[in-house]
Formats: structure tokens, sequence, C-alpha cells
């Protein structure tokens, strides 16, 4: 899952990649259960600080307004998740069934109902089916346990047109020299389907932490990790990440006057990555797994705006699709992107493990018919995995997104599978 | 081409739909030909003041550097457009290519150089078959004339991926009760794609008008038009529209105090229109033509960010394509725009020639399941022609946006195509 090229030499010693998903994390408990279209996943982190990010979305499902309003407190024990029902555009009904869910959860697991947090994707302007969730809830609270296999079934239930679960683990050596750990699991295959591909993500650690510590670190991991993923561009009603820290590690507090630990972010950071790419390379219909690296442009935000506007063109996606190394449609989205640019001295490379080679530098084309630069770009594109690197010259800026090609599957499964 | 319905009641006796493409206009004598891939078009139309709107991409083709050069001088007598090469990321040969072309024209068509303007759309980053496009020059030189055929051949010789030429013309009687016409060509299937699909348009009209005039119409009429259509939102390097007066009618001046004519603005709205609805229907790998029209927005503003994010969404345009009424995807895209909006007052209908039915009103799904709402939407579906009707109920904003549906073919078109 976690490369060792995604750390930097800074960090190799620092940041561990472990097995056992959220479960990695001490005293995380978590279940998991299916029935058909619908699942329920419970997670079980007493009294933990909790920090979130949510759909930007103006029209938000009734789950993500109930969970920012228990959240607010900053503090969880617990969390319900359901696929199969976004609970979304349900009106006053919506809001009664998050209430009526989390009591269930209450009575069965022993934990107050302030503390539990709630999500859901799956099928919009639809009532929530109390009685199969109910069901569910039951199944699951039986088996709450922290195990390797208990994260995988909590991953599993939260998939909706999901093709694998998703999960990632880290050890990280604090700069104290003390240990602890983070752990998460996800789903989300389009950025986003409403109907049917809502990202959710919880992540757990057992650092000593406070809500204000983990909002920081959280809004800086998720801004290089699921902010960078783009499958169709569309956003959800649904979309949540939870970051809850429950201390049991007793090993180190991470933040100290306002700074986060460098470690604690470092390793938040490549965990948010590696789930980041674990839901682009399972995008809505994807074939191969496509990163846009852009350097040298005048700011961050100007990398960010063209590695966006690159990934999320649908010609290049089609072009990586035909495995077809067309620059040319990557010119013109750094163009239109909107950032700085001189079109005479940027650079375009295509990457991988083995070998990049060059397609445009300094301004001039290197790959025309019958060159070696385009037999080997032209071999590149058969991989899985492609990687355009951008060369903008023009300053520091530096970002990577995260997103796949556009294929017929990609149709089929948005036209032909209507809800 | 021009439907009753597109014209408010005021401007139907005023403005006239009529024959003949850019040569309605008089004096307007064009020619077209082709050769496989590649193609050429002549516009002749003497003396003509000229305003232009041009791509606003980072990366700019050559043509189009040269000109907006040109059209700086407020007049010209001719342009020269050529489909199979783009004349982009040519650097210095491409500007000579210009200029040789250019020179080539003036001399067979005796027109100064300085009043001929250019515009290519193919291939990027080749240098132009300078070859083939001479000896197209010289074949099109010798049947410039001022009919119904050649307008046709001039619109189809601009062809790339288009799959049928476009033109469209209007007879306006000024306030003054004076008539002039207004007739135009154009290209474009995407918008766009750089390697194949750049949108070109040349209006021309016979009305008496200085460049100012041309420049404050022809803004108004791209704005709600041409910058209203979105394939996939794409944007070429090399779009142009050039729209040009020759005064031929000799019949009234359009521009009185900086107030553009009513009627004539009216006319060119109508024709512009007409000309992106063109695109749009021949968007690549369209089944279906989409319109959105939104009402009740904050703001004009408001309004078209509301329908061309609807009109842009691949989880619409994929719905559109698999004939689902998918309100929750129309929804949500509403709601990701950033335009003001409250999701509990919204409506939202489809429409047709003959039926409106309501999906959402006031924020209340209509079209549930088992409904008779549900079973007339999915019958409307079915047209070829879709159109989805949104008030926002937050003020008196509207737009309408132009697109299509996102269909296997656009993928194949895009992916297995290569350049």
């Amino acid at each position: 899952m976690i490369a060792k090229e995604d750390m930097s030499k800074n960090f190799q010693d620092k940041i561990k990649k472990i097995d056992g998903g959220i479960c990695a994390v001490n005293n995380v408990k978590v279940a998991g259960v299916r029935d058909g279209k619908y699942g329920v996943s419970l997670i079980l982190s007493p009294n933990s600080a909790v920090a979130g990010v949510f759909t930007s979305n103006k029209v938000i499902a009734a789950p993500v307004d109930y969970t920012k309003r228990i959240i607010g407190d900053g503090k969880i024990s617990a969390i319900v998740a359901n696929s199969g029902n976004a609970n979304c555009f349900t009106g006053n009904h919506g809001v009664w069934d998050c209430e009526k869910t989390v009591e269930i959860v209450s009575k069965l697991i022993n934990v107050d109902k302030n503390e539990i947090a709630i999500a859901s994707t799956g099928v919009i302007g639809r009532r929530m089916p109390m009685d199969i969730i109910s069901k569910l809830i039951t199944e699951a609270s039986k088996n709450i346990e922290n195990s390797l296999n208990a994260s995988i079934n909590a991953a599993k239930a939260i998939m909706t047109t999901d093709t694998v679960y998703k999960e990632s683990s880290v050890e990280v050596t604090l700069i104290s020299g003390k240990k602890i750990r983070i752990g998460g699991i996800c789903k989300g295959t389009g950025m986003i389907a409403p109907n049917m591909a809502t990202m959710l993500c919880f992540i757990a650690t057992d650092a000593i932490a406070n809500q204000k510590s983990l909002k920081i670190a959280l809004k800086e991991a998720v801004n290089d990790s699921f902010n960078m993923v783009i499958v169709d561009g569309d956003e959800s009603t649904n979309d949540t990440v939870l970051f809850f820290a429950n201390g049991e590690s007793n090993n180190g507090i991470i933040l100290d006057n306002d700074n986060i630990d460098d470690n604690f972010q470092e390793g938040l950071n490549i965990l948010c990555k590696d789930l980041a790419k674990q839901m682009a390379k399972d995008g809505e219909g994807a074939s191969k797994f496509l990163e846009v690296e852009v350097n040298g442009a005048k700011s961050k935000l100007d990398a960010k705006i063209v590695s966006k506007a690159v990934i999320k063109s649908p010609l290049v996606k089609t072009a990586v699709f035909g495995e077809d190394p067309n620059w040319g449609r990557i010119v013109a989205a750094i163009g239109y992107s909107g950032a700085y640019m001189d079109p005479e001295n940027i650079n375009i490379s295509l990457g991988s493990r083995e070998k990049i080679v060059n397609l445009v530098l300094d301004g001039e084309i290197l790959a025309f018919e019958g060159t070696d630069n385009l037999k080997t770009a032209e071999k590149l594109m058969k991989n899985d995995e492609i990687k355009i690197i951008i060369d903008l010259k023009n300053g520091n800026g530096t970002a990577t997104a995260y997103g796949c090609d556009l294929t017929y599957d990609y149709v089929k499964i948005n036209a032909e599978y209507t809800t």
C-alpha cells in the first residue's frame, strides 16, 4: 500500500506501515455487517477527542448536519455508519431517523447518545429503511472487537459501488521518541456520485490529543490527499472524514504550543494519501490510476490548480484510457487552468518507477512521431499506473493530484445502473 | 433551426429567419474546399469593421495571436480559415506560416495583407503542411461567390470531428424600420478538444457599424450563447469568433450614442444561440441535446453558475444518456455549484414542447417510484432533446446552458482515435 518513495528520507525511520487498519490503534473496536445493498459499521473508541471535515455542498444530508453538531462538543465514543441509503433530501424525517439510529446504538453498546457520530452513504431522497438498519446495528453490536478481520468487515460494510475495501495504518515515533498509531478505513469511488459513491473516512489514533490539535493536523492532511482526488468532479452531499484520538497509547501528546509533532503530521499525511490513492484507483470504471505531479509553480495554490485541471480533463482522462501520451491535451489543460504559465518554458514528462521520459522540454516538443521519446512514452502508457510530471519553472509551488482514466465502464456504471 | 419560442414576442415581427448562411449577407462572398482531413475556407467582405472574441487559454495558437493583432486596426476585408492543423505550439515557425498563408491569399484575391484575418483548427504541435494549404487556397480562390452553396462549402471546409455543417442567418428590421441581415457559419463539437475540436465562428452583417458597436453587441451575444455551451469543459487553444460589418445594406447604423439597436442585438443573440445549439447537438458522441434553464437565481451570475454546473456534471450527463430523470444528481450539482440556494425551496422540472413535469416542488420530491410524475418524466427522457428547468426562488437571475449527454461514443472518439 504505502510505497517507500512516498516518504521523504527524513521520515523513513519515523513512520512504519503496519497491519490492522483502524484496529491497529489501541482500544479501537469495530464491527461491520451487510445485508444486500445495505451495510452497517460500528466503531467504538471511548472518550475520544474528535475533528471532522465535511462536504462543502450546499445540499447537506441529515447525518452530516447531525454529526457536525455532535462533534462540536469535542468528544465522541462511537460512530455508526451505514451504506445503502444517504438519508439526504429527506426533510424532518431524516433528522428523526438519525436520532432513532443513535438511540438504538446507544442502548445496545451502552454509550451516551451525545457521544455517537453518524454517517450515511447510498441513494438520496429516500427514507431510511429503519427496520433493516436497526437489524444490522443489533447484529453488528454483538461482534465488536479489535482485530484485523473486524477492521476489514467495517471497511466492507460501508462500500457502495466500491470494488475493494480500503484501509491503512501506520506507527509513528514522535519527536519525543514515544510511539503512537494511526489507522483508518474509508470508502469512495467517485468524487463523488451523489446516488452511490459518497466518500466516508474514519481515522483513529491512540495518541493523546485535544480537538484543536486534531483539527489542525486533519486539515493539513486532507488538503493534500482527499481534496486532491478527482474522479469526475462531482461532489457528494454526504462526504465525511472523522479523526479521533482516544489517548490509549499513553504515549505522548502530539500538540505542543500550537505546533503539531512533525512526525505525527507526516504519519497522518501519508495515511491519508494512501487512502486517497486507494479511492482514486477504485474510481468508477477506472482501468488506470493517474497521478499528476506539478513542480515549479508560482505558488502551492497554482500547483494545485494545474494538477487538478489536468487530472479532471475528460480529454486527458480518455487519452489515458486510450494509452495515448497526448501531451497536447495536457498542455491545453494547463493553459486553461487559470494558473500562471509560460508555454515556451514548460517541461512535461511521463514517469514510472523505472523510467522518466520527456514529452515536452523547455517548451519544445520531444515526443514527435518516429522519435524514441514517443516510443518509450507509448510503452509507459500501457502501465496500470500513469504519472504525469509537469514543471512550470516559475517558482517553488508543488502539488500532486490523484485520479483515474475515463472509460466505457464509467459511462456504463452511471448511465445503465439507474436508481 | 431557429424555433419560434426562442424569440420573445416583442421581437417576432422584427427578426426573420432566412436562408443563405453567411451568404445571406449582401456582398459577402465565400468558398470552401477540402482534401481529406484538410480544408480551407475563404471569406471575402470588403472594408468591414470587425470585432472578435478568442480563447482565454494561456496556450494560444499562432493564428489567434496573429488575428488579434490584425483586427486591432478595426478593419478586415477577408478571412482565411483552415482545418486539419491548429498551428499551435509551433513556435516561430507558426508565426511564419501565418504570414505566408496570408501572403498567398493576398496575392490571389487581391486584398491588402493587413486586412486578412486567419484562423486554424486541427492537430496541435505539428507544423502547417504549407504545400497542401497553399494548394487548397488556390483552389478556393477560384470559386468565391455569394450563394447558398458557397456558404455550405465554407461551413464544411472548417469541420473536423463535426458530423454536420453549421450555419444560420436572420433578417432584422431595425428600430428605424430599415432592414439588415446577419449570417454566420461555425464549427465545433467539443468545448473543446484541443486536438480536433476547436470552435471557429464567422458572422457577417451588412449593417453599417463601427468596431466599437460590433464589440459591444458581440460580447453580449457570445456571453449567452457560445459561452453557455459545454460539451466536456475543456477549452481549446484556437477558439475564435469574428464578427464583421461591411455596411453594404446601406441601411441604418446600428450604434447610436453607445446604444446598440435593440432589434439588431436581439437578432445577433438569436443567431448566436442558434449556432451554439447546433454545436451542442453535434457534441462529441452526443445522443441527446440538453438544455438547462435556471430561473429565480439571486443574480444572473448565479443563474449561469448553476446552469453550467448542472450541464457539465458527468453524473447528470450519463443519467441523460441512460434516460434516467435523476433529480438527485441535479440537486447535488446545484448544491456544489457555489451559487446561493435553499434546498428546501427549489423546483426542478423536465420540459418538452408539449409538456412540463415537476420532479421536485418547493423542495419536496414529487417524482417518487410509482408516481405519475416519475412515469411522465421517464417518458420525456426518451426524447432527443431534454430540457431541465430549475427555479431557485431567490430572485430574478435567469440563464440557459446548452450541452449534451456523455456517451460511450464520447469515450470512443477521444480514447480510440488517437493522433
